[in-house]
């Protein structure tokens, strides 16, 4: 080690131990969260962001900026700690005093939104390690679009043990792997603790063999090491491979009766511990003190993110592709999205042959893709039956990434992390689908799509018994209702061609809610025949069929039952009843009108719900009292028409259950 | 080759191509399916029923029977045809003959309960992979309680590139080698094609290196070549580990212009295809007809099958563990548990200090696992938090499996799937645990936990905003929704200790209904002080504080809201308005109740819900009109106490909520 070497690394250690320090006494202060991962990442952290990582704190929105991601999401602190060290704005030492408490934006896992600098919210293992796979395929994907010149970033993850006993983890390497995403670096933290004690209680795999199984790049150092860290990053960097760099770290590494076991992984260290620790790193300052040389030392990590983003803009402003790169950045064309979903309504007709609510969706993103350019499609697995897959559409793969539709593999929730991770990038607006059932397989990522407004769009088809023959392992019939549970979610179950159009507008002009969409596997006649200027669906639920006076009844139905509801409405009449059809694709929009365009809706005579699924959820338009014709437990396996006619969900049982509610039968 | 082997071979690929008559001729009958995967691992298949595997169609449920799991349970079709050829009387041709119609057992998926002879539900993917690990680890613990002579048996399992590239086959993979699994044998279908193509589409891993790094024994072999095969699962059987053996097989093997493609996974081939295919293959029979000399040869495994049961039988007569053994696999003595928790429910006092239900959890927990002898704890990495593990648990381990405690790892999915093959398995009780939130990462496995009626009870902790800082990703706020949706799972959220011993007596002497208790972090008084001779619990909800006079409210909580709701009825009363409070811990067992005793519950006064979750599912409980306090989005970072009053979950907003209802506010 020559001197300049000795005196670098003398100034790492404390910005490292600057790292610790404020995890240690926000933890405490909290009285709560996790020191021992900051503590221990400290190390690696500091080389990371001292000699290779790009961000700007005065710009953190900066597009080419490097992506930093801590899977380890409970070792927030360490987000927390380089944030303030950097000089973000909003990341002052108040908020690290109010670790943990209502309203600062140090929660007590990273929160996407809550403060700059965080890139996606992270605490469910295994989500941030797949998030960043997404961020590192958008990265290539937009280079492809518009070269080295404006888009040229890394991707860097932070995953503890954890996040690779996780299953999506598995989904995620091989992915990585598999679409060769070398610009991607994973570190992992490999500290031997887990919550229950050593990963010897649980573990035995070589992750080093796992990796390179996959196709990555792998390097092993002492995680305390700097030169070994800084060569490690060089040669990951230098491989075309995504690269995993293996970090043998002492977890809590500093407080000396604690470190190396799980006693520091989530509980405060306590003050004893603390100041003994302040003992043996050398670190005589105040809680949430930071001495001036250290805090230069970081600010001077942010000045040099501020120079290579001035660069950057300079070559932007040079860039002939300046004007088509601001626009993948920005919002989609909502207007010209809904002129050119206005005229395809028009064209469809009544007459047409029964389609598929999952072949309309096709047929609805040939004019999403066709008129907004930077949707990217895909599917786990099962791009011919989600229909997901339009005419122009080429598959991104590992040796061209100017595709735009992704082979997900059988890898359910991998997708859904992934497309958050292409949101999160920016420049994409990610779709992807499986069947509805297996929403199951990936609600995690689903619930971030939610919890971080990510407006990224689920198809989920074969949305019922109507599935038929694959039986009840492949029918949801709860699963709509779990998906209505979530917050910020809509749930759209549309029941023809023209709402399904109606559907994809919604989907591809939100901003900040993420969509299901609900498609039926078997065919279905158009039934909206009127009012194709309006967006009704938008609305959530409207009358498709009012009566001529007061009505009698109101059938209110969703996708594929509204055609049995319209039928019953038909026979009803014959008996001289007055039944209205409301259709309602979408619970949560409908949640969001007025109370007496609500009311105008569900009317005040007796209603029937009809749905193939339970009934929860259904309260927002039924009364106790009112009728259900739906599922009340697990579907079977027979043709689709059997099932409906096996678990009652037919004309005849709508109209009984009307001609019930009236005290008519 | 020898002509003794020849002549076994030529029996035995008639045999297999028996398989593929069959598998075609169901599909096309059916006109839907997956022929592909059962002409693809006919020759493995068969080489493994004739050869190795010891299974009874006479006693379908003989104890020490060899399971076989067909993973990739699309593939169905190779259960039922060897199903019938081994002569199982519950599989006539006539159930081929109605493969995927309604009534019959030959579901398009593999049906647990549907017919003998199908070991779990297969269908999603990575589920049956896993399922098979939790049956090979359920028999190591059961040989190490009574012994080779009485459990000495292999788990064989059929997986396809779907199940290998789903997260959950990691966690699987890695807990079965770090167990060291040695009796657990997984052929791997490495056919190269999934439902999007080549398999090069999606995914590059190679296998065997990945196996390798788990811990696992790895073979390869040509699928199409018995002896290779035969030799494989010789050396499988001979190593310590468990055994992954890679069969090269051609998908739709015998159909002459699909094979080897896409187009023969789900899809009937044809009739021309399946003329050419006949033609082929050598099969010169009839649609459904087996040649006498074939099912002779399959009815031979039966045989050998049969006299290893006698032999068992012999053994077990002969042990002096037979009694023992008797009793692990019969039902739980639910009458001695329940006298047990009885005596411990009239111990808890109302003066006791707080506790938390995950706390009160561990104690009654206490009681089962010191009345019942084989339960089996565990919990995914969070052992100290969800309080599963009780005094006198010891873990099992690869060195070890006589304990009863089992240490998942960061692995809630495939504890999840595990618990049911422990449970599918026989001789165990499984529970295990993790927070409430991450029920999401293992939901697909609780739905077949449901599915299949197994009683397994999964251990939610931490279970609302209450667990306070660590913020949104943890707190569960449409969890409970999601939960009560699905069929056949009783959700229970106790009150207080009382409740929480109820609850588990209700788990514990279930019989084929899971369980999901969802547990507290936060300290609860104990709030129940009467009626402990009864298991309120078990009535879904009762009245806990009645009104001297007819109610001018009720309130309805559940969990740690109970607290809440009496305090409020109290304040109430002072203010002269009877306020009853009824906790309503399980919405499922309400719902089994008396339209009467539903009634008294209710009571025909306004309604207030309370529970600090989003208010989907209670419609059981409430009117449209009535009041809730809950959630309504996702929760936020802070102490419990702080986040109760930031939303608003509080004594003074169950009262206004009662005096608006009452029209006096």
């Amino acid at each position: 080690m020559n001197i300049e070497t000795a005196v670098a690394t003398a100034t790492e250690d404390l910005m490292s131990n600057a790292i610790r320090a404020l995890a240690m006494d926000a933890v405490q202060a909290a009285d709560s969260g996790h020191p021992g991962a900051p503590m221990g990442l400290a190390d690696v952290a500091t080389v990371l962001f001292n000699r290779f990582l790009n961000v700007d704190p005065k710009d953190h929105l900066w597009p080419d900026r490097d992506r930093f991601v801590m899977s380890a999401g409970h070792g927030s602190m360490l987000v927390y700690a380089i944030n303030h060290l950097l000089g973000y704005d909003d990341m002052d030492i108040a908020q690290l005093r109010n670790f943990r408490q209502l309203g600062s934006r140090t929660a007590g896992h990273p929160e996407f939104g809550h403060a700059k600098g965080i890139e996606t919210t992270t605490g469910p293992l295994g989500q941030g390690v797949t998030t960043a796979v997404g961020m590192a395929l958008a990265e290539r994907m937009h280079n492809a679009r518009f070269g080295d010149d404006l888009v040229d970033h890394w991707t860097y993850v932070l995953a503890g043990d954890g996040c690779l006993m996780e299953g999506i983890s598995h989904e995620a390497i091989d992915f990585a792997g598999h679409m060769g995403l070398g610009r991607l670096i994973l570190f992992w933290d490999d500290n031997s603790i887990t919550i229950d004690g050593s990963t010897d209680v649980s573990t035995s795999t070589n992750q080093a063999a796992r990796f390179t199984a996959a196709g990555w790049h792998v390097e092993a150092v002492d995680g305390h090491d700097k030169e070994a860290i800084a060569a490690a990053i060089e040669a990951a960097r230098a491989d075309p491979r995504p690269s995993m760099i293996a970090c043998k770290t002492i977890i809590g590494f500093g407080a000396p009766n604690k470190q190396g076991t799980a006693a520091t992984h989530g509980a405060p260290l306590g003050a004893e511990e603390i100041a003994a620790a302040r003992e043996v790193l050398g670190w005589p300052h105040a809680p949430f003190e930071i001495p001036s040389a250290v805090q230069d030392a970081w600010r001077e990590v942010a000045r040099r993110g501020g120079d290579a983003r001035a660069a950057w803009k300079k070559r932007l402003a040079a860039s002939p592709r300046a004007d088509g790169f601001q626009q993948s950045l920005a919002r989609p064309d909502t207007e010209a999205l809904s002129a050119a979903m206005g005229n395809y309504k028009h064209r469809l007709s009544k007459d047409a042959p029964k389609v598929a609510t999952r072949k309309a969706s096709e047929m609805a993103l040939e004019i999403v893709n066709g008129t907004l350019p930077n949707t990217v499609g895909g599917s786990a697995d099962l791009t011919g039956s989600n229909n997901t897959r339009t005419s122009e559409m080429r598959p991104v793969t590992s040796g061209d990434f100017s595709g735009d539709y992704i082979h997900y593999g059988v890898r359910e929730h991998a997708m859904a992390a992934i497309m958050n991770g292409i949101s999160l990038h920016g420049g994409f607006v990610p779709y992807g689908g499986t069947f509805l059932v297996f929403a199951d397989y990936c609600r995690p990522a689903i619930r971030l799509s939610a919890l971080m407004e990510q407006p990224v769009t689920y198809v989920l088809t074969h949305d019922s018994i109507g599935l038929g023959e694959d039986g009840p392992t492949h029918q949801p019939v709860e699963t709509i209702a779990s998906l209505r549970a979530m917050p910020n979610l809509n749930v759209i179950r549309p029941a023809d061609a023209v709402e399904t159009a109606e559907a994809w507008e919604i989907a591809a002009s939100s901003e900040s809610t993420p969509t299901a969409l609900c498609l039926s596997r078997q065919g279905l006649p158009t039934l909206r025949t009127r009012h194709h200027d309006a967006n009704l669906t938008a609305r959530g639920a409207y009358v498709l069929m009012e009566t001529a006076a007061a009505r009698d009844v109101t059938l209110i139905a969703t996708g594929s039952e509204v055609e049995l509801a319209l039928d019953a409405a038909m026979r009803l009449a014959e008996k001289g009843i007055r039944a209205a059809v409301v259709s309602a694709p979408c619970f949560e929009l409908f949640a969001t009108q007025s109370p007496a365009y609500r009311l105008a809706v569900r009317g005040t005579a007796p209603r029937v719900g009809i749905e193939a699924a339970i009934r929860q959820g259904w309260e927002i338009m039924l009364e106790r009292n009112d009728g259900f014709i739906g599922m009340t437990g697990f579907g079977a396996s027979a043709p689709a028409p059997a099932l409906y006619r096996h678990f009652g969900i037919t004309t005849e049982a709508i109209i009984d259950s009307a001609l019930k509610l009236m005290g008519r039968n």
